[in-house]
Order: C-alpha cells, then sequence, then structure tokens
C-alpha cells in the first residue's frame, strides 16, 4: 500500500473522530455499546432500566440514586436526552390541551407541581456535594439554595405554561416548599418567566407531611371551590395519585430524587 | 512516522472496529450519537422520548407506533434492552413480594396480564406484515397467531410468577382475550411454563368493551369473592387503574400498542 494513502486514511480517521472538548460530555457517550463484538455485558445499561422502572412508577421509597448510575443520571439531567424527554411531556399536553373546549367562565385550572417541574433545581444537584441524588439529601443545603430564589425554567414546561394561559387555562402551582419561602417562591417564578397564577400553594405548619396526602386535599380544596382540574403535571408520582388528580396528568422525568 | 508504525496503527483500528455482522442489530447501534462534534441533532433520539411518555402514560389512546420509530421499536423489543427493562421491573416486583408477610389462607393473589406480560407476542409483532406496531392492527390476522397457541414465556415475568408462587401468592390470569380461546390459551400457558394459577379470567360476550371497566369489575369480584389482591402487573395502564388495582401496579414495558 502506498505510504501517501496510509496517510490520508489515517488523517481521514482522525477527522472523523471528535476530540470531545465539552467538559460536560452528553449522556450518548455512555449510552454506547462498551462491548467487543463478542457482546459482553454493559452494566451502564442498567441505568436506563432503572431509569425507566422510576418513571413509571414500579420503584417506590426509593432513597438514594444507585451509585452505579450516579455518572449515568448526571449525564442524562445535563444532556439532551433530558430535554428531549421534558419536551415530549410538553407536546402530549399541548396536544390533549388543544383538544379541549375550554368554557370562558375561568374556572379551568391546570395544577403544576413547582421543583423539577416548572423550576429546575439542577444548578444545585449539579453540586459535587449533591451529586444529582447520589448523596443523602440535606435539607438545611437545600434550603439554602431555594431561599436563593436563582432556580431557572424548565424551557419546555415555560412552553407549556404559557400555551395553557393562551388557552384560557389558569395555572396553580401546588407545591410542598414550605410557606415561609413564599416571597422568594414568587419572586423566582416571576423572574424565570411564570409572570401570572390563580394560586400558589405553598405547604403550612399545619398540612399533612404526606406528599399524596397534603397535594390531595388542597386539590380537593380547588375542586369545591368551583375549579375545574383540567390538567396536572408534576415530577413525582405523589403529585399525580390520591385525590382529585384531574382530568389528566403528566409525568415529568426526574430520575434524582423520590417524595412519597 | 514509520511506514510499520501505520500499518500497526491501522491494523488497530481495524482490530477495533466491529463488523456487525449481526443480521438483528440490538437497539444499541440505533442509540449512538449520529452527529458531527458540532451536535446536529439527532432525529432518531426521539423515539426514546417517545417510548418514555408511552410508558408513563403521557401519550394516551396512540393508534400507531409512529413510522419514524419503527425501527427504533423493531431493535427495540428484539435487543437487550427490552429484555433488561422486563428484568428490571420482576425485580422491583420480587422486591416488593419479599417484603410483604403472607398470611397462610391462601386468598393472597397476583394479578397478571397475559399478552406482553406473562406471554409475549413479539414472533407475531416482528413478522413484516405487523412491523412491531408500525402497520394498523389486524384483528383477524392476530386471532389466528393466538389461535396457534404458540406464544413464548418472557423470561422475567415466567421468573417473577415462580417466586410467587414459592412465597404463598397464587396467580390469577386476567385478558382482554375472547373467552373461545380457553382452551388453546391454557395448553399455550402451560407449555410456556405458568403451570398453575388460582383463575384463568378470559373476555365474555357479556363482558364490558372498556378494558379499564372489564378488569376493573373483575379485580372487584375477586376482592368481593374474599381475596387480597397484593400485586397487579401489566403491559397496558389500563390493566393497572380503574376499580381495586392492588395494594401495588408493575408497568411492563410495550411501546407496540395501546390498549385504552
Amino acid at each position: 500500500m502506498d505510504v501517501l494513502l496510509l496517510f490520508f486514511l489515517l488523517a481521514l480517521i482522525t477527522a472523523t473522530t471528535p476530540a470531545n472538548p465539552n467538559p460536560n460530555p452528553n449522556q450518548f457517550h455512555l449510552l454506547r455499546m462498551k462491548t467487543s463484538s463478542a457482546g459482553i455485558k454493559v452494566p451502564q445499561m442498567n441505568c436506563l432500566s432503572w431509569r425507566l422502572a422510576v418513571e413509571t412508577n414500579n420503584l417506590q421509597n426509593w432513597k438514594l440514586v444507585p451509585m452505579q448510575c450516579e455518572n449515568y443520571v448526571g449525564n442524562y439531567m445535563l444532556g439532551k436526552q433530558y430535554r428531549l424527554d421534558c419536551e415530549a411531556v410538553a407536546n402530549a399536553a399541548i396536544e390533549y390541551a388543544n383538544s379541549l373546549s375550554i368554557p370562558k367562565d375561568g374556572r379551568s385550572i391546570w395544577v403544576f407541581d413547582i421543583d423539577e417541574t416548572t423550576l429546575s433545581n439542577l444548578p444545585y444537584y449539579a453540586r459535587a456535594d449533591v451529586a444529582f441524588g447520589a448523596i443523602p439529601y440535606n435539607e438545611e443545603m437545600f434550603n439554602e439554595w431555594v431561599g436563593e430564589g436563582k432556580a431557572p425554567a424548565i424551557p419546555a414546561m415555560l412552553a407549556l405554561y404559557q400555551k395553557l394561559l393562551s388557552l384560557g387555562i389558569k395555572a396553580v402551582f401546588l407545591s410542598g416548599t414550605n410557606d415561609k419561602y413564599t416571597d422568594v417562591r414568587i419572586k423566582n417564578l416571576k423572574e424565570a418567566g411564570y409572570t401570572s397564577w390563580e394560586k400558589l400553594i405553598l405547604k403550612g405548619p399545619s398540612d399533612p407531611s404526606s406528599a399524596v396526602l397534603y397535594k390531595g386535599s388542597k386539590r380537593t380544596e380547588l375542586v369545591k371551590a368551583g375549579y375545574r382540574i383540567v390538567g396536572n403535571i408534576g415530577d413525582q408520582w405523589s403529585d399525580l395519585i390520591g385525590e382529585d388528580v384531574g382530568d389528566r396528568t403528566f409525568k415529568v422525568p426526574d430520575p434524582m430524587y423520590y417524595i412519597g
């Protein structure tokens, strides 16, 4: 073989091998088959099964992201797939909302959870001392982050919110956040683009500690007050089960933590 | 650079590039990033988001696998990820079942759906004229396949079934299959390894046509007869919602079809 041809081939191979200078490589790298053609098992792939089991509520009451999936979850959350998954949820919700006939009485509402649904705590969860949920939850540290009021919007959810408002569906934010953070949450929501709502419900000292009971009781109050819950969206199944869940529920991905 | 070194490098590169002689390539190939380092979008990846939206019941009443995801779904179902996902469901169910204290009164039951839960119709769905759900459902053709009674067990579900029996939990098979197939289904279940059950319930001519209502009414009958439904597993959300769903439900993956 000609030496020049060899140089050409090597140059071609080098040119088509990405150098990957990205300090936050996305999850597709991890999803690549890490085997020889003999088909040695890819342990990393079990994390996709784990994530599916979490998202379908097959796994409940889990305390921590499995250590072997820490990198997988981090790469997923920082990468393109999480964003595509959020967009798929928003698109399904918009398609449903578009199919509704909304009366003009202003009583149609959509219940939004806040954390990991309307606002993202990813800047917090990406910290080395949080490790995307692979390190035990530290309430004091998390509340400090909430107190900063700097959580960005999840873009697909902001688009859903805007679409719903344009259809005459009002937003109700229902969150397990302690109501002592009411002022900072209002400021945070507005700065992130959620500029108006029918109600913002945060958790008071006399509310049930169980998320399912707390959120269910608040939704029942809304129904009793004459509202129609046409949709309900959250990152936890505890947002979407229990009393008066609404006409349709939508599960936003969240493989970082579980709230029962 | 030395010519021998170049030959060595080329040989090394060739040796680490799998030739992929597999006529049924698994899904990981499709999941590989099909971009330059400039990050041009990967349309194929939306199929993973679509699958997640299906599995979380965010997408409802869909009629067909989207055409662009036909290959993705086929590769998923034939590949390793579907098997890993089924194992993750079974493992979650076994972990839950192990945590129970089962009274020795023989009244604890586990409700199993049949198609795509205990038995797999993949030999049918993989046919070119079915295309993993990308071609409209043909009842006559599907019933012909059911009539052959050759559906294999889903291995992870057979393992779950055996584990539950060993724990003193009895199996109830509850399926929307027409009860004129009772004999062939019994033969099929037994040959696939499901050798005993408390009840096998197939759909009679006077049963409700809605899967949610039909299955709910049959589960209510079981509860009224004194059974405790400790678990309930199915590939459709219509198996897992409605009346008397049981103490825990488990969703088996199925991106091929939707039953409302």
